[in-house]
């Protein structure tokens, strides 16, 4: 392999650091549909969210402001790691034999190895503002979690995490990496809670979802005045901090001199997604930039975007959140196993979920061999091993270059690679000991979430 | 903690990657006793290495030019991860309370988690230039299989590693990882090498060795005209390689104003610790710098610089390799089992050690319990875990700072952070669970190993 086809780096001095984050609500054609009210179905006020947020972080996820300011303590924590490098992926294009050009953007360089700091950080920071000393959160591969544990351990806040009990036993390592930044790990479902021990009252060995540890994590939370929620994904103000991926992005695709035809980012809840795609989508919806081909990719077993539907729903299994207007497999939906544990929520983000039917952004589906296979091309052209996560967004960026060989184009994509995979090598054993099933979701059991789903007037 | 009081990051631009490797042969005011033949005992010339390394590698372990030019095709990968940051740790400072200032240089950036690919790079790049297809290496912890797994990948070559058989069960994630880069990796003792079976022979459960491992890649590379052979540290060419480290801490220091008083490193073949300390040393040697304190920190377990004796030893048990003089615990020395696996060899760089007979560097040695509670300190004020081996510079670092605390001085402490513990969680799990012991290498096996050392007239 020639070496004068290597890598081309992008770099941003740490002065480049984004001021504010990008607030999309501020550019959308259409405003995305009210939060309800878990009882009373009306929409929920910033009063009503308060037992769980503090105020700063409550009037961002409503904000409509196109800018909001990225505190000092916040900027000076992003620069242990920001910016982050964008790269040119000259080996991958070689050995595709592809006219493409294809760029991705590396948050692995984090120190939690992904993109999740982005939010951890700052939710952190305004939850300290506002005198909590506590923090409650759910995760389930554990990437959130780490991240949380990590800027918690920054700003001197307690953290108490709800690990799926499945990810609790077999990733000990996270687990651990999690205690070390001195947060507090347990498995769920527990007996701490009340959601925690009806589910072990019907089950003893639950072996968990994210669903759940939601639902402990909030009811914690709702119970003391110095406590409060954090989640690492889905919600408007989550995804606005992850803009700064984003921000960067843009910055560096124009020191680069190319201009991006397709954008591409894997989805669970759709943050880091989001983050990537929603200040070129502002930029083409303000008539400022071109109309970009944006495509969500999810796993083919837990398919919100492409197989949901579109309603409101619960976040959580016990129905404790309230309702928001999302594409949904139903808040009782339980995905097949599979290894990317931070695409297996059963909703997607509202925001994403609104671009979606507002046909600003496509999604696709893939199962887990494919990506796999995928990241293994990746790491041996480029040097870097991607999460399972992110596999996915690297397999719709190889097939879109194939796509571009085929038709002879020379298009540009950026991808966003969102952590690296030094925490998921046994994923990786059992891809290459062919010990991994492309397992479908249950058809049957989808069809009962979606009846199940809350009946809305809306 | 007061967020004002964050991490300062000093960032290079990488325009700033050096152009040319730092050779301290050319200022050293003695020169290195020369390498000898293992069995004629006089010296070796570069002939006598040809079988082992390609010419342009051992022209570079015995040059004396003080500046060895970076190829630009080894530069190219090096902007993959390089510059690397360097870090004012004012979060630690304030945690220890100490007027001292602390910096850290971060190469746990890397794809690799660590400084290894500074050399991994450059030896596969200069084995492909010499149409080499293979090259044979050993790995402890897995760090340097990695690195040259990558390495390998990156340039086209064949890799084949002999991982210490304890390690290659123990640590299935690091195989993985080396696998996935496509290299071959094979537990030491093997049955692919005359060393490996008469080893087998003896005792067909034995865990191996770094001693061992080495024997079986050398073995195999001499046997065919197409494979090399490559290691990872102790040799001048790897050190050399290893100065990018100090040559960029350099430039970032003045950047921050100020200028280093304690330079400390881990050692375990002595490359991460030369890598930072040599361009200073030099400067220091020809009258450029101050006169710096200059700190070597190996594990109480393993402690060649502070136990070893100075002395013409083998790199390898099985005697393969020519003898060098260095700081030894003698060639059958095995340490007790403890979690710093790269720094398990029995001896030290050889030029590491004469800097050392010089009086030039200072050595001291702790125990893995006091090193894993400075590198949880550091995680928590820092945000960055640091790898076992790291955690013996973060130890030295701590009593450092305590110590200009104690005297009221305000000095400036730089060291090295060689690479992340994301791979070595059980080794947390295992000190937060008080399941590590502080164990004692065997002072009759010492004596003994020492004993067996090669009798050179010199």
């Amino acid at each position: 392999m020639a070496t004068s086809e290597s890598a081309t780096k992008y770099l941003l001095d740490e002065s480049r650091i984004p001021r504010a984050w990008y607030n999309i609500a501020a550019d959308l054609p259409a405003p995305l549909p009210p939060v309800l009210h878990p009882g009373t179905h009306q929409p929920v006020g910033p009063d009503d969210l308060a037992p769980l947020f503090p105020m700063s972080l409550i009037m961002q996820e409503v904000s409509t402001e196109r800018e909001v300011e990225i505190p000092e303590p916040v900027r000076e924590v992003y620069r242990l790691w920001r910016c982050t490098p964008l790269y040119r992926a000259r080996r991958l294009e070689k050995s595709l034999d592809t006219p493409a050009k294809i760029y991705y953007k590396y948050e692995g360089v984090s120190p939690a190895g992904s993109h999740k700091p982005n939010t951890a950080v700052p939710q952190a920071f305004y939850n300290r503002e506002a005198g909590i000393r506590r923090i409650t959160t759910e995760t389930g591969a554990g990437q959130w979690g780490t991240s949380l544990a990590f800027a918690g351990a920054l700003f001197g806040i307690e953290v108490q995490i709800f690990m799926v009990r499945v990810s609790y036993n077999q990733k000990p390592y996270r687990r651990a990496l999690m205690e070390n930044y001195g947060a507090r790990c347990t498995a769920s479902p527990s007996e701490e809670t009340q959601s925690g021990r009806a589910i072990l009252a019907q089950r003893a060995d639950h072996p968990g979802s994210l669903g759940i540890a939601i639902s402990e994590a909030v009811e914690l939370a709702a119970q003391r005045d110095d406590t409060k929620y954090a989640l690492g994904s889905v919600l408007n103000h989550v995804l606005l901090h992850q803009t700064v991926v984003g921000l960067e992005a843009m910055e560096q695709m124009a020191l680069s001199g190319d201009q991006p035809h397709v954008l591409i980012g894997c989805t669970g809840g759709g943050s880091n997604f989001a983050g990537l795609v929603l200040p070129f989508l502002g930029q083409q919806l303000r008539g400022e930039g071109p109309r970009y081909r944006i495509i969500a990719v999810e796993p083919a077993a837990c398919p919100s975007l492409t197989r949901g539907k579109y309603a409101y729903d619960f976040g959580d299994t016990g129905h404790l959140t309230p309702l928001t207007k999302m594409h949904t497999l139903g808040s009782t939906f339980t995905p097949p196993g599979f290894h990317a544990g931070g695409l297996r929520y059963h909703g997607m983000a509202p925001l994403v979920s609104h671009l979606k039917e507002l046909d600003l952004i496509e999604a696709r589906a893939y199962h887990q061999n494919a990506c796999f296979a995928a990241g293994v091309e990746f790491a041996r052209a480029e040097g870097i091993v991607p999460a399972p996560e992110a596999n996915h967004a690297v397999r719709a960026t190889i097939d879109e270059a194939l796509r571009c060989k085929e038709e002879g184009r020379s298009q540009t994509i950026l991808f966003n690679l969102c952590g690296h995979g030094h925490f998921d090598m046994q994923a990786y054993i059992d891809y290459h000991a062919g010990k991994l099933a492309d397992q479908n979701y249950d058809e049957g059991e989808l069809a009962m979430a979606l009846a199940g789903l809350p009946s809305v007037g809306a």
